[in-house]
């Protein structure tokens, strides 16, 4: 069934929010059999009945995101009702929702509120159990005689959506869809390959392969090989990028980099402490965003200042006197600092230049040094890279290149 | 002039990678009087050129994004061309610039390379200083007798795209842009108040002004209040905005909590030190990604262990086994701990349940408690919140709140 998701909001086209919608309802419907064949975004207000218009015809199953709120920019209930020619209702059970989060969030109502409290004929409320605002269901031709598709509207904060659609729109889904084939997808995540030498890797020999439909794409610090076929062909296909990439592939389950690591920590009962001066804590921030990361990370140093690296992780000030805080000897004992304040089996350090500011013609901005301290006596590894990158890049770079070296050395 | 975006790429759609593309361009090309009218996202392959003869007839410009890559996937130069009847050739100073920067890299050449030096006849090429691709501008009505708008073709990867956006397509649509108005735009950051609370205190005095565009956006822990219009309705608009709001707007130029935060600590020459349990880094990395950072923040100890807790922040574990490591008593030591250990102006602790797990009846999932320790003697100010929301809106929305006790603070 033909998928459209129409995201509405002026925020949207003037850049002040990222859409994140149009991500998160591709990864739910696929297992369905659905793909969102094209996404548009349009402002608030009549442009939304111009996206209903144009879509109607090509699409079955539609979904709106956004201008359900209380606020008078919010028309996207009010234009479909009156696209679909349907009246709207004041619904009391959804208005008594509305006043019982209120009052158990301690908010006061004001006159605007009601307005959410308005259903067209005929459809289905979707509770929501983040904000005020239900989510709204429209059948396919409701209004007798006018031909219209599967109609969702949700709200525009994802953590209102993401919930909603888990535990309301799935299972209607799941009534509406006939599954028509059992094609499925897997995404192979590989780091420390250009896409280029992946494809070289692999490419030629999956060009035979009956039906497989091939993407890649390149992220920081790691290509994501994507696969969509049969399940004949994917099993082939499988064969040939795990001989061809090896141990480059480090989730074929969507799992991403800093999960995969606190996997095989948690298996392997070993634990982690990292040490970050240019990383400015992100490389905490990725690991303890994996559930469960308690279990195996145990502290994290952030040492922002020279003060910091020799009161923290007990850094010698002769030696950053003599090599410069973003040194391999500065990274070396970071590392073995940190492992052995918080007890830990491992410890991974980093020390950089960011930038924009602070670079010099020896260390330019984007130069950085990697340290992995293992085991008590082992060498502790160190790796320079040079990421010459905006901030939020080399930060990307740098705990993907830490990560991975921790996770090859679990793999040995 | 009308303004569409088009992101091409099977990857949107399939919910494997967000869109930030039209964000970046609609915030670049406001100051030129050019909005996004609306934006599309096609899968890779011939969807592109459907969405291209769509588009031509109802803007003036149109941006199209990704596809230029080296793979078998990436078909947008080839169809555009052939949508608009240029013929491709090879250009030898784009597959010099090629060979260089695969040398410089370290990279090898495939055969796949080549493709990315065809340029359509007539095309200005947009050299690529971060990735092998360059981008191409078709400029309007290239072809004699044919209607077509200015086409600019942009490399899929941010990190490519972006800079290439700077150096070479803004100075081009100065060229091409007749400013039209004098319309502006401001956005206020609110943050401690409802999108309704905000609406209520400013909304209907708002109603009068004339031309002018309000639009509420809320997010995690803060509203968004955006006001277009004319120099003369902003001016009274802000005036309006700024009696009803007052100190919970804590920016008006578009800067985030963390960007003001480093501001205010920067002008008062004051230091910060952090200790995080439940947001495991994200305070000390929104801190650190703020460019010129290391002038205020000095250290973070992310304490995720209670052993972690005792040794680098001297939290007795006897408080600990008394009132629980989430507790309003070990959030104050560890923020006292933090601001004595680091010798820091300010100190902000966080901890609690992120969850899934770890929540009891007393203390549910969501639970936290943010302390401020400012200066000796002087009593550290400790709050309770409930977040019981996903693990990243938790770590956001505590992040925020501990951001504005600083702030409000720093403005004390």
């Amino acid at each position: 069934m033909k998928t459209i998701v129409i995201n509405t909001g002026t925020e949207l086209l003037l850049g002040d929010v990222l859409n994140s919608h149009l991500s998160f309802i591709a990864r739910e419907i696929l297992p369905l059999g659905l793909r969102v064949e094209r996404q548009l975004a349009v402002p608030d207000g009549e442009a939304i009945r111009d996206a209903l218009s144009e879509s109607s015809g090509r699409a079955e199953i539609i979904f709106v995101t956004g201008g359900l709120g209380p606020t008078t920019d919010d028309l996207t209930r009010e234009v479909t009702a009156e696209f679909l020619g349907l009246e709207l209702q004041h619904d009391a059970a959804v208005m008594g929702a509305i006043t019982a989060r209120a009052a158990r969030r301690g908010f006061r109502l004001t006159d605007r509120t009601e307005r959410q409290a308005k259903v067209p004929r005929g459809a289905t409320v979707l509770s929501n159990e983040n904000g005020s605002a239900p989510g709204l269901y429209i059948a396919a031709n409701t209004v007798s005689g006018k031909k219209s598709p599967h109609l969702f509207l949700l709200p525009g904060p994802p953590r209102e959506l993401k919930p909603m659609f888990t535990a309301s729109v799935l299972p209607l889904l799941r009534k509406i869809v006939h599954r028509e084939s059992a094609v499925d997808r897997r995404t192979y995540r590989i780091a420390g390959m250009g896409e280029s030498l992946v494809e070289e890797a692999i490419g030629e020999r999956l060009l035979g392969i009956n039906g497989l439909e091939l993407g890649y794409c390149a992220r920081p610090g790691e290509v994501d090989l994507r696969i969509i076929g049969e399940p004949a062909a994917l099993a082939q296909t499988d064969a040939i990028i795990r001989e061809g990439l090896g141990a480059s592939i480090f989730s074929s389950d969507g799992g991403i980099l800093e999960e995969v690591v606190v996997k095989l920590l948690t298996e392997k009962k070993q634990t982690l402490a990292v040490a970050e001066s240019c990383t400015g804590g992100f490389l905490a921030h990725r690991i303890t965003n994996v559930p469960g990361a308690s279990a195996v990370f145990l502290a994290g140093y952030v040492t922002y200042s020279n003060d910091a690296k020799e009161g923290m992780l007990g850094v010698d000030p002769r030696l950053i006197a003599s090599d410069g805080a973003v040194s391999e000897r500065v990274a070396k004992v970071m590392a073995e600092g940190a492992r052995q304040k918080a007890d830990a089996a491992f410890a991974l350090a980093t020390t950089g230049i960011a930038g924009p500011g602070g670079g010099t013609d020896e260390k330019p901005v984007g130069t950085v040094f990697i340290a992995l301290a293992t085991a008590d006596g082992a060498p502790t590894q160190v790796r320079g890279f040079r990421f010459p990158d905006d901030r939020p890049t080399f930060k990307e770079l740098t705990t993907q290149a830490a990560l991975e070296m921790l996770r090859r050395s679990l793999l040995a």
